[in-house]
């Protein structure tokens, strides 16, 4: 098994990309008070972590502006708004999905954006799309990174040969994607062996997002780290759609640099991540996430389930298993 | 890295070990309702599990019986009025911890109890005692186990001392318990493969008992049996002490014996664990549980913590940081 770094010491190539907003505005429909994303922005900042993402560029003839918050459209002026000039250590990344985003209209020259890195979401089959976007963003001034979802379900060689087109792309970062919560971490470390791979051969970075619908996300994330990952996308106390995501707060308590800070993140918990469950905004683990984690299928029912009080668990499962093999 | 089996096969080694009432009783005083442990009993033999644990065997000179619910004692009687005869093949186990039990007064000949197998949980320096108590318990009939706690505490070469003094004993199986949740899976693969080397030395079987303080148990219990070990203890939603232990319902989706079934889990889920959860019963992760589990602490402080419904997250991690260090 490839192994870099050990335990007891730290590597200098590992960033956690704070994905909260965007991960967590999918629970919340983005809407997020500005005082929750100031506070989440300076407990980021004083934690040491690398990135924080806003959340999408999403195109608004698509999405109506009136039923998301304004963190699906992450404007740069309402970045700015929150952040300033953006001088200060911790980088700002947005995610484009493909087929959602006006990015000739909505992306313009870094010089002249807070944003520091685009991560374009994909599927193996518009991998074409995906590249336009990203040589786009690459030459307007932008890192970015492909984020290649639901490989769960993709085969082997299709996946092969995704790598080998986006290996010889201008991107930076390519991120393996757990969509549905459904990889073990033996079938994790056998994707971040063919993924580092690729890295070797182009000189890419390799980052995980995982979720934790089998309560897997944090494992799947240290384990693909200690092989050499180093983009580590984390979410505070998971919070993202369904199942929710690896754990800001595991991640920290993992890592060894003396540049990341545990203590910024407590008090945000304390402070903010209470306040909105008590609000009723609802994630992580429960047993219709692990069914569809279990049965490789995307969240949306499990997510409907619950929207839906039910709790008969078991036709819930039979419904899952017939809808796959009926 | 040791590999048994492959994730498309089966294993006929592996045992499933229910310890819902057993470490599901630390959060509930064992006050179960009968109509809970019969249901409990049924879902186990309908789905495929091969023990359940019942409860401690603790001595009533030492333990209040009315301050804990009747299955911190397991009488034989209290159990024989739940499942009658016990011969349908699901096999009955109890605890016994070193100390807090009366062994020879409360342990009769296998012959004349349905219990089938005593599991004895000692600290590294009481192993002689639990060694008295299995030679004991084997010499009456028993199945027996040592459960080695706290070894995240234990040095390297008092773990292997204790390996080889109950090698050379007449224990069936040895278990690795992760008492505090503070180990990752790259240490827990490392102790898997030292206790296996042990089991194949002087022939015995290896369990795993993992808590899940950071989100780590079920990742742990499929890293380590996929190197060997055979013997996995879990409890239905996780129900244990504090952030509770591996998720019957997430080992049942892990396996592939056909032998074994999810639904009637499910099953006893809607029936009896929301309903529990509705009661104010309390388990699972949560942060302060995180923070003694990366703290490699007892989770006493952060029970009290959650019991006395406090929420300043971060004077509690330097509580716990300072009485460590200071």
């Amino acid at each position: 098994m490839r192994k870099k770094g050990e335990l007891v010491s730290f590597r200098q190539d590992i960033k956690i990309v704070d994905c909260t907003l965007r991960d967590g505005g999918l629970v919340n429909n983005f809407f997020f008070t500005d005082e929750f994303v100031k506070d989440l922005y300076k407990a980021n900042l004083k934690s040491g972590i690398d990135y924080m993402e806003f959340g999408y560029k999403a195109d608004s003839d698509l999405f109506d502006r009136d039923k998301f918050g304004k963190w699906k459209f992450c404007n740069d002026d309402d970045i700015r708004a929150i952040i300033g000039d953006n001088d200060d250590g911790l980088k700002i990344s947005v995610m484009a999905d493909v087929g959602r985003t006006n990015f000739k209209r909505d992306i313009t020259d870094k010089a002249n954006s807070p944003i520091d890195m685009i991560r374009v979401a994909t599927y193996i089959h518009t991998i074409p799309a995906a590249l336009e976007m990203v040589e786009y963003c690459n030459k307007k001034g932008y890192e970015t990174t492909i984020n290649i979802m639901a490989i769960s379900k993709s085969n082997d060689s299709d996946l092969d040969d995704a790598l080998e087109i986006i290996g010889q792309s201008c991107v930076d970062t390519i991120y393996i994607v757990d969509s549905y919560g459904s990889i073990y971490p033996e079938q994790m470390r056998r994707l971040a062996d063919k993924y580092i791979e690729c890295a070797e051969k182009y000189n890419k970075k390799i980052g995980i997002h995982a979720h934790n619908n089998q309560q897997l996300a944090f494992a799947n994330t240290i384990e693909t780290l200690t092989m050499g990952v180093s983009y580590l996308d984390s979410t505070i106390n998971g919070m993202g759609r369904g199942a929710g995501n690896c754990s800001t707060e595991l991640l920290l308590g993992f890592l060894k640099n003396p540049k990341y800070h545990l203590t910024p993140i407590l008090t945000f918990l304390e402070e903010h991540i209470n306040k909105l469950k008590d609000e009723g905004i609802v994630w992580g683990y429960d047993i219709p996430y692990m069914l569809t984690g279990r049965m490789n299928q995307h969240p949306r029912d499990a997510i409907q389930f619950i929207s839906d009080k039910r709790t008969d668990y078991s036709s819930f499962f039979h419904y899952l298993y017939d809808k796959d093999n009926l």
